[in-house]
């Protein structure tokens, strides 16, 4: 079966094989293993040794995005309270939104729409208007609709008028670039294990300037989700312990599928690849008569979206079914206003998967009697 | 290698071959076993169909507790804020307390010392005293000791004041008798994959009664940890979704590691393997010389630990590295006050690997030149 759900991803074999191992992960067998996951992951970020902290935390891309919000920005009835500037042109805009108010920190939420990136100038502008806001934060690609928010230019702007900056980069990091060294604005990036790494699920990571990690205790008000204490905890032993029992396994496959990464040539690598899958499949999907959610030029490499056909034998979880019945797994629910279905670039899928995919997708609508008018 | 840290535990070879494999967490295959995963575990508690819910949670046994805590306590700031009371014998009754604090719950530590359960009289008279406090948070299994607290006979005090219980199963679900229809005082029994079900780590598990889980809508003052939330989300849809990505491999793999466990005969059958491997152990541990860290009366079945012996020659690093080269491995830290080590009697063990185990014992003391006054 091939996964282009996306994320939990495909993996390659050698990667998922190495979950199925018993690990003490008190061990002093682990931690290099462990250590040097954490140095390569500071590494990708741009981060430099000494001055960035690469911190683990067990659980969902949601949990490490709470505790970034929670240990940067100090809640609004407290003293030192930060302000949190979402633009919100996505799910995971919404996510994070929901993820700050429910853990009592003030935001003020940017209107835009998940079919667009928002524009440097529109940061400026709400910063400029409110002094407050202490906090940008922002989604560098958006599982939701595929766009893909200018992280750097963003973050310049943040910069510019004095304010910090958390950056979810979970289906960005390792596809996108990102120079933690160039971005001193940057509180946090905080990703998962089962993106664009190609590992699975189970943990998240933040990357973080030392020094704000520092100023940060006794913001978070949760132990679980306080980096600080990560942080603090870590110092306490020279391979930089964990606090609470890991998901050893998937730590262990994630390294397997580091080290992979890297072999491959990383980050560039890695994003050439992904662009021509989402190249393929936009091209292709609208070969087959289907219409992209996304304008090309706003089209993301992590996920392609096509509206649902507006055709009265199309019906989402039917064509998941013949999809799947062909060998191609696609997610059965979408995340954006209008009805649309969701096509993963990501994972250990190449140009010949996506074509393969794309395949599937005309035997799937034939099976439904779905006719479009399929272009030249 | 014999893992005995305890938790995460040693596995059959069949659980953890299970973890090697790509799995798609909303595809619709996957939901009867997610299904019947739940299913199991409510049965296991005790909890009745349409009364119970069995609710996952991503991550540490930690994030499940503070859940928990969250979720059924009302902050001391709040209107019907809760207080909860915790008897003090051991480590993760510490942390119990330090997640609640943190998370702005009023607490009243009770003393006691982590060598002997707390008397069901103590809880009374803690409650008698202070009628403000809501709920009783006790550790059934202290994995720091080996001590066991008495859960029917303090949930009976709870009931008789007419107040609340939340139980931290972590290291003894599974293994230690559990009637929720019996006990209608508790609002959660947490626990996780990694411990006496024989699965690996990667998330936790809360049972309650729905009617409470429904009542607590909005204490939680955190999205992730809200499982009032994780309840409405499950209830959208038929197999009960769940909210973020889980960390399926560990799902999956549970879910064999759970048949296994009710093939073998459930929790007195498995019951009965840990305290002839803890009896085993403990005599076994005197028999070289070792002074055990609890009375006899006191030692419950997951782990036993002894005193470090009072002697020049010992190191509890070089200890473990003796054991491990006798493919023995033990956790290289203790969670007491006083220098001890302990060695694991759950996971896939049984009487022979206890034996093992205490061989691998006098012969890393004898490698140390560690020389005890054996017992007769």
């Amino acid at each position: 079966m091939l996964l282009l759900i996306p994320g939990p991803v495909q993996t390659r074999p050698e990667v998922r094989a190495a979950m199925a191992v018993d690990i003490a992960p008190w061990d002093r067998d682990f931690f290099p293993e462990y250590i040097a996951i954490r140095e390569k992951l500071r590494d990708i970020a741009g981060g430099v040794a000494g001055q960035h902290a690469c911190l683990p935390l067990q659980g969902a891309g949601h949990f490490i995005t709470e505790a970034a919000i929670r240990t940067f920005i100090p809640a609004q009835d407290r003293p030192g309270a930060g302000k949190l500037l979402i633009p919100m042109n996505g799910a995971y805009a919404e996510r994070m939104a929901r993820l700050a108010r429910e853990a009592g920190r003030a935001i003020v939420a940017l209107p835009c729409t998940d079919k667009r990136s928002i524009a440097p100038a529109e940061i400026g502008a709400a910063l400029a208007a409110d002094p407050a806001i202490s906090h940008v934060g922002i989604v560098y690609s958006e599982t939701g609709s595929g766009i893909v928010n200018d992280v750097p230019a963003i973050g310049a702007v943040a910069r510019e008028h004095g304010r910090r900056m958390i950056v979810d980069a979970v289906s960005a990091f390792g596809a996108l670039p990102f120079d933690l060294k160039a971005q001193p604005e940057v509180d946090a990036v905080v990703f998962t294990s089962n993106k664009c790494i190609e590992g699975l699920p189970g943990l998240g990571f933040a990357i973080c300037p030392i020094g704000r990690v520092e100023a940060s205790r006794g913001n978070a008000q949760s132990w679980s989700f306080d980096l600080a204490d990560v942080f603090d905890t870590a110092q306490r032993t020279s391979w930089g312990s964990f606090r609470f029992t890991p998901p050893v396994q998937a730590l262990h496959a994630f390294g397997i599928a580091l080290d992979i990464f890297l072999v491959e040539g990383g980050q560039p690598v890695r994003l050439a690849r992904y662009r021509e899958n989402a190249r393929i499949l936009h091209e292709g999907g609208q070969a087959l008569g289907l219409k992209p959610y996304l304008d090309r030029e706003q089209q993301g490499p992590v996920i392609v979206l096509f509206h649902q056909p507006d055709h009265p034998a199309f019906e989402l979880q039917r064509f998941v079914d013949a999809l799947k019945r062909r060998g191609v797994l696609i997610s059965n629910f979408h995340n954006t206003a209008e009805p649309t279905f969701r096509v993963g670039c990501i994972g250990h899928v190449g140009p010949d998967e996506i074509r393969f995919a794309l395949g599937a997708m005309r035997g799937a609508l034939e099976e439904l009697g779905v006719r479009l008018r399929e272009a030249a």
